[in-house]
């Protein structure tokens, strides 16, 4: 079986399967040694203990003609989101970032210019949200990509970390601030930019300099919320990965669904699709009690808004604004689906 | 100013320096948040203090093409080298490795059982080693690439980290295991396996496989030794990146220098020039008062010799046994310049 055949989730599982099949031997040696792993492949990253200290690291990728082109992104924004989609990650455990490496694969013919500028973003996205740059790797590649592993810590507070197993069945469904606007801003490019319009550099921005939810994940975790995913691969998927996680349903509302008005007004008739199922909104989705949800919307000064509920069961239910079932295209960003 | 105008470490150079300009507000703000962060760019790993514990974090990529070729080299070795270097990289710190996120830039047409493989071959170097796989991410890349990044921790002893600017003169220099194995086993393969010859496979295996030194690491800085970076790029380039760091030269015996009877035979020519500039050995080179580097050979089992030893001064100077000045092509092994 090659890799075409395959896709992304599948082979996550079958390596982690590899993984685990052998990890209990390496465990257990590691326990003797003051050491203990939390959470290991399957949440936005891996969790353990050391010492009194509980430590979360992860990372995430871009490359070259898959995540980016060049012709269409600045080196900075390239350099911005690299680093806020790690940052995404660890807001999505209710962490705090901590320090990041940067390993940088490049071809011969790259302005050295343009490498700083993407630095420049970089630290952008690190001076506002954390992430201190600490080292890296730099190779020569035929195809540009960038690594970025970073980690993150508690923050003072001692609250359970998100996880994306917490959902619970009576919980409410919310996210942060609005989707499908970096999808749009995608579909813009696709287009060409035909005309320029009003709510084009929004809908451009969201997808060149996602925001992420770094402060909302920290103030989740503090109020007691235990379950969240970061939407970087669409609500419907993300949010199905946080049901098969936490091995329960839900019933998704689309018209509770926060959509920007330039999103509804450029893309009439695309714009459910593309909150549903468009990627790297790098919101953040959660669950908890309700009462809990309504406290974070006094509290935080992003929008939070519930679009639904957890249930017994064990798929994504969305229903419209006169309860009929929306039949979902599962497309979404399988980012390793090849053309 | 194009990539290939420069080398890689003039271009990490330039990006320290870019990072290390806005570092000063980040690492204030930090400060408030009991973060401190150590060693930035510019050692075998970062070092930050959070709470009461002290962390390493490093990252390596292998690049196909550039730093392994397939029909050499097997999944399953490649798998192994990529944790290997690493787990040196938290050796040259005297920590002891505690999680890795591994990356994998993969095309179309690999097959999943290669891949497989590829893990097995990390997780029996995890196996002896340390540094549990904990998550990671997996990308479609028109070329084949695998990043690790790995934490590292004190391990339950306080001494002081390794680092490559702990050099003083007075110190003997002294290296793990023995030198330019790996070279040789590379020129083996680039020479076409040449007829078949006793000490091939010890070579072959130096360069497929190579014996990260965690025990040794760990020891070295139990034993108060305070200097050691690994021999990743040749033995006169990391010992001239090493004396850069700490402001100090060094003289170096070549009769001194460990090589394997093997490589001799083998390369009866050419094993100094191996020894000296011939990359991916992996040993340790490290430098301290001579009595501790005594104390370390009755000790740890792994042959541990002197070299020579740091003088004031800023260059690596080699002798032969006459005392004669041996001139050093400064090769090794700029991963990042370009054919």
């Amino acid at each position: 079986m090659r890799i075409r055949e395959i896709d992304e989730f599948e082979l996550i599982e079958i390596l982690s399967q590899t993984v685990k099949s052998r990890e209990v031997f390496q465990g257990d040696r590691l326990n003797k040694d003051e050491f203990r792993l939390v959470q290991s492949i399957g949440d936005d990253a891996a969790i353990w203990q050391c010492g009194v200290g509980t430590s979360v690291l992860t990372t995430d990728t871009v490359v070259e003609g898959v995540h980016f082109d060049l012709s269409h992104i600045s080196w900075r924004d390239l350099g911005w989101k690299s680093l806020a989609v790690n940052l995404s990650d660890i807001a999505a455990m209710g962490c705090k970032p901590k320090v990041a490496t940067v390993t940088l694969g490049l071809y011969p013919d790259i302005e050295v210019s343009d490498i700083i500028d993407m630095y420049e973003g970089m630290l952008d996205a690190s001076a506002m949200y954390g992430g201190l740059i600490v080292g890296g790797d730099i190779v020569r590649s035929p195809t540009l990509f960038v690594t970025i592993a970073m980690t993150g810590y508690l923050g003072g507070i001692d609250s359970p970390l998100l996880m994306r197993s917490a959902a619970i069945p009576g919980d409410v469904v919310a996210v942060t601030g609005s989707l499908g606007t970096s999808a749009g801003g995608l579909k813009i490019i696709s287009l060409g930019h035909p005309k320029n319009r009003i709510g084009y550099s929004s809908l451009l921005e969201s997808h060149f300099r996602p925001v992420p939810r770094v402060l909302e994940g920290f103030e989740f975790r503090n109020l007691g919320i235990r379950a969240a995913i970061d939407v970087s691969d669409g609500l419907i998927n993300d949010l199905g990965r946080m049901c098969k996680a936490s091995g329960v349903g839900a019933i998704i509302q689309t018209e509770q669904i926060p959509v920007s008005d330039h999103l509804k007004q450029i893309f009439d008739e695309e714009w459910l699709v593309l909150a549903l199922s468009g990627g790297e909104d790098y919101e953040l989705l959660v669950t908890a009690p309700e009462e809990i949800i309504r406290k974070a919307q006094d509290i935080i000064d992003t929008p939070i808004t519930i679009i639904g509920k957890i249930v017994d069961g064990d798929t994504v239910k969305v229903l419209d604004e006169f309860a009929a079932v929306v039949e979902i295209d599962e497309g979404g960003w399988d980012h390793f689906a090849c053309g």
